[in-house]
C-alpha cells in the first residue's frame, strides 16, 4: 500500500511507531502494535503501529511518522512511501513463554534484550517481560542470561588488564558514601577500579550526585579510559556511557509498578560490573527496619543469589551484610556527604563511615590475594595516601583539586530538631529523613540535606541537636521543617537491640 | 511550573498524555508515567506524562499538548498552562494488588475499569492489569465484577421489559451462523432478543459481516431500540455503540501476546448481554479439534463457570457443547453464509445449520417456559413465520426485505477442488479454510468464500468436489488456490467417531 508521509512534530523517544488511520488499517487487516516494513527506494524500517480514527489528524491514505524514523529512510514530507505486513518480532514468541511460566534460553534473552535496545519492542511488549519476570521470577541461569545480553547490548569498557575491582552497594539507606573512600584507597594501593554510579532516583543523593560537588561526573568512554590508565581510579556516573541501554528501559516499565524484581535487580547491577570488566567485587548488603530489605532472611538468599551469578559469570564476588536501619556518616545530601567523604578520608570525620569504608575496602584487597589487607588500608588512609589519590582523580575529573572539607559550600540557612527528652535513641526512620532532605532541596540543590547527630544506642540529653536541617532558601527550609515537625523521625526511649556494621 | 504549548499534530487516540523536555522533568522531579495537573484558568486535566530528550522537537520550556488534551482545556498552541505533580491513580495500586496475587473487591475493580474507560490508565498500567489476569486468573467473584463494571461503564440499553433473551457462541469456528436463523425465530415467538454481535477479528466473517451483506449493522442506540421495539429482534454491530469500551482496550492488549486470559473472556462476553439487560441465554461451546477449545474437560470447566458467573449476575445461562471439528453450513464468507442463513429459514438449507439452530432455539424458548417448545420452533420455521420476521428485521435495518437466497452475488471467479481417492472423509481442517477464504478475499470481499460440500463421515467418490472456492478476482483466486494446493485441508480415510451436534 502505497501512503503519503505526515510528519510528526514530536518525537517518540522510544520504541519506533508509524501512525496508521484505521480504514488503511483494516485494508491490510492490521491491529494496533502489529509491525509494517516501510519501504522507500532501497531503504526499509520496519516499526509498529498505532492506529487512529481521528481522520482531523490522520486521513486516509497518510501515515504519520516520528523524527527518528524519517531520519533512518532519509525522507521528508509529502513523499510517499510503500508499506507491506510484517511478522512480529520472535521475541514476542520468548516473551509470551516466559509469561507462560517457562524459562529462557540464553539465545531466547539475548534476542528479547537486543530487540529493547534496537527500539524493536513497544512498551506494551516489554511490559509483559517485565511482568512475567516479576510474577515468575528468574532462574540464576537466566539471570546470568540476562547480565550478560544487558552488558553485550551495551557499550563496554575494555583495559585489558586483572584483575578489575569494583565496590557496590543495594543501597536504600540515605548517605552511605563508602564508594568514595573505597576508590581512592583501592586505586592507592595499586589496583583498577572503575566506578560508574548512578544519581539519585527516589533518594537524597547517589554517588555520582555527592561527586558532582567535586567534580565532573559525565564524561565520555574515552575520557573514563584515561582517567582510570592514570589514576586506576574514576568515580563517574555510568547514565551518560550507555553501558546497560536495555536496563535503563527495563527500570522505566518497573518503576510504573514500583517493581523491582530479584532476577533483573541481580542482572541490572552486575551487568554494569560486567560491562566494565569487573573481576574482583565487593558487594554491601544493608538491611533492617527501614533499609530497602527489611529482614535478614532475604539479605541472606540475596547473597547467596549474588555469589552464584557472580560465579556463574566468572566474577568472584564479597559480600557483606551491613546494618541498614541508620545512616552511615552524619550528612544527607550531596555537600554535606561530600564533606563527610573529604574529612573521613583526612582520618577525620564521622567514625561509622570510616570503618564500613576500611572493612570493605580490606576484603576487597583480601579477594586478589593481598597479605595483611586490613593493614594496608589502614595504612593508606592515615599516611593521607588515600586522600592524594582522591585529589588527582578529581583533578582528572576536571574538579577543583584543592579542595578541603571547610570549603565545601552548605546551605546557608538551617534549622536544628532538638530531644524533646532525655533517653537512648531507639529508632530512626530513614524513610523521614529522605522526605525532609528531598523537601529541603536535595539534591538539585547541593547544599540542601542534613546533618545527623542521633545514632542509635546513643545516650541524649533533653535539648540536645538530633539533627540540623540545611537549605539554599528559606520557602524550602520552611517546607522541610514543617514536614520535620509532623513525622517522628527519631524515637528515644528505652533499649535497643545491638547495632553492627558487618 | 508554567509551560508553553506545543500543539502535537496528531492524536493519541488512547490514554491522555502530556509530553515534557527532560530538564523541565527532572526540575519536578517526574518520571515517565507519572502524573501531572495541566491548569488553564478554571480548567484542569490531569494527564500521564513522556519525556523526550531530544531538544529538536521540544525545547525546555515546553510542553506537547495532543488534541484531546487541547480541547479539554479549550486552549491554543502558544499559550502558556501551569503544571503541578500528581499522585498517580489508585487504580495503580489495585493493579498492583493483583500481580501481588492478592484478589479484588467489587470496589477496586470497578475503579480499575473506570478509569480505562476514562483514558486515565497508560497503556503500560493495562497491561501489568492484563498480565495479572492471565498468570493468576479470576476468581468467579472477580468475573462477575469485572462483567458489571464493563457493562456499567459503558453505555446500557435499556427495554423495561422481561424477559429478554439472547443468545451466543464462543467461536473458533467457521461459518456456524446459527444466530441469523434464532434470532427471527424467538422473535416471531414474541419474546425481546436484542443481538449485538462482532465484526471478523481474525476469522473469515463475523456475525455482523454476514448480516451486512443483508442489512446495515451500524445502528445508534436509540435505533436499536425502536428496530426492537417493532420488531423484537435485531441483529446489529455491537461495536458502533460503545457498550463495552473497556473490553476493547483490554483486547488491543491481549491481543500483542495473542493472550485470552478466562476471567476476561467470560466477562467480556457476559458483559455485553449484562449492558442489554438479557435475562436468559443460550451459549454454544463448540469444541474438539480445530476449534478454539479443543478438550471436553475445558469446554465442560467453561460451561460451570458460564453457569457460575451467569447465576451470580442474575442471568439464566444455558450452555451446549457442541461439535467444533467442522464448519456448520456450507457456505463460509460473508455473502455464501448469508445465502445458508436464507435457505435455512426458507425450510430448505445445509441440515447441520437448521438442526443446531432450532435446538438452540428450544432451549432458550424452554428456559422462559415455553411448553412443547421443539414443536413451537419447528412450527415457526416451516410455516415460513421465522423468514417473514428476519424481512421485517432487514427492513427495519434498511436492508432490501425482497431480497431471495438467489439474489445473493457470489464472487463470479471459483475453482473446484475435488477427492484425489475414494473414501470416508476423516478430518477437515477448520484453520486451513480459514485461510483460503481470506485470501480469496473474505470478509471484506462479501462475495469470496469456500462453499464445503465435505462434511465428516461422509462418503465420497473419486474427483467428487470437496469444497470450492469463491473469489471476485482472479488474482485472489489464485492466491486461495494456491494456499489450498500447499494445505491438506481434508483427509479422507478409513473410519471416524461419531459426529455429534450437542
Amino acid at each position: 500500500m502505497r501512503l503519503k508521509i505526515k510528519e510528526v512534530n514530536i518525537s517518540s523517544g522510544g520504541p519506533l511507531i508509524a501512525i496508521l488511520n484505521i480504514d488503511d488499517a483494516n485494508k491490510l487487516d492490521l491491529h494496533a502494535l502489529d509491525r509494517i516494513k516501510i519501504k522507500k527506494g532501497k531503504k526499509s524500517q520496519i516499526v509498529a503501529i498505532d492506529i487512529t480514527d481521528d481522520k482531523r489528524t490522520l486521513k486516509t491514505g497518510h501515515i504519520g511518522l516520528f523524527e527518528e524514523v524519517l531520519d533512518k529512510l532519509k525522507i521528508k514530507r509529502n513523499q510517499a512511501v510503500e508499506i507491506f505486513a510484517e511478522p512480529k518480532p520472535r521475541s514476542i514468541e520468548f516473551i509470551r513463554k516466559k509469561l507462560d511460566g517457562e524459562s529462557l534460553s540464553k539465545v531466547e534473552i539475548d534476542n528479547i534484550i537486543k530487540d529493547i535496545v534496537d527500539n524493536k519492542l513497544t512498551e506494551v511488549e516489554i511490559t509483559y517481560f517485565v511482568s512475567a519476570c516479576f510474577t515468575y521470577g528468574l532462574t540464576i541461569y537466566e539471570s546470568a542470561y540476562l547480565t550478560e545480553a544487558i552488558a553485550e547490548n551495551g557499550k563496554l569498557l575494555k583495559f585489558n588488564k586483572y584483575p578489575i575491582l569494583d565496590k557496590h552497594s543495594v543501597g536504600g539507606i540515605p548517605n552511605n558514601r563508602t564508594t568514595m573512600i573505597i576508590v581512592p584507597i583501592i586505586a592507592a594501593a595499586g589496583y583498577y577500579i572503575p566506578k560508574t554510579s548512578t544519581r539519585s532516583i527516589t533518594s537524597v543523593s547517589g554517588t555520582a550526585d555527592t561527586m558532582d560537588v567535586l567534580a565532573k561526573v559525565a564524561h565520555t568512554k574515552e575520557k573514563i579510559m584515561s582517567i582510570v590508565k592514570k589514576t586506576h581510579g574514576c568515580i563517574v556516573w555510568g547514565g551518560a556511557l550507555d553501558m546497560a541501554t536495555a536496563d535503563d528501559k527495563l527500570i522505566k516499565i518497573e518503576k510504573v509498578l514500583s517493581l523491582d524484581p530479584e532476577g533483573i535487580l541481580l542482572a541490572s547491577i552486575l551487568a554494569k560490573k560486567y560491562a566494565a570488566g569487573t573481576t574482583h567485587l565487593i558487594l554491601d548488603i544493608p538491611y533492617g527496619k527501614g533499609s530497602k530489605i527489611e529482614d535478614k532472611k532475604k539479605a541472606k538468599k540475596l547473597k547467596r543469589n549474588f555469589k552464584h551469578l557472580g560465579k556463574l559469570l566468572g566474577m568472584e564476588v564479597k559480600v557483606i551484610l551491613t546494618d541498614g536501619r541508620q545512616p552511615i556518616g552524619n550528612g544527607i545530601g550531596p555537600a554535606l556527604e561530600a564533606r563527610d567523604v573529604l574529612l573521613t578520608l583526612q582520618n577525620r570525620g564521622p567514625v561509622d563511615l570510616k570503618k564500613k569504608s576500611l572493612k570493605m575496602a580490606e576484603l576487597l584487597l583480601k579477594s586478589v590475594g593481598v597479605k595483611n589487607a586490613k593493614k594496608k588500608v589502614n595504612g593508606i588512609l592515615k599516611s593521607g595516601l588515600a586522600y592524594k589519590k582522591m585529589m588527582e582523580i578529581i583533578k582528572e575529573q576536571n574538579g577543583n583539586s584543592k579542595i578541603t572539607p571547610e570549603k565545601i559550600k552548605i546551605g546557608k540557612y538551617k534549622h536544628d530538631v532538638k530531644a524533646n527528652k532525655k533517653g537512648t535513641i531507639k529508632e530512626i526512620f530513614n524513610r523521614d529523613l529522605v522526605k525532609i532532605a528531598k523537601a529541603a532541596g536535595a539534591p538539585k540543590d547541593k547544599g540542601a540535606g542534613i546533618y545527623v547527630n542521633a545514632k542509635l544506642r546513643k545516650k541524649v540529653k533533653k535539648n540536645e541537636i538530633l539533627y540540623t536541617i540545611y537549605a539554599e532558601s528559606k520557602n524550602k527550609l520552611q517546607d522541610a521543617v514543617k514536614i520535620s515537625n509532623n513525622s517522628k523521625v527519631i524515637n528515644i526511649d528505652g533499649d535497643l537491640t545491638k547495632t553492627f556494621i558487618y
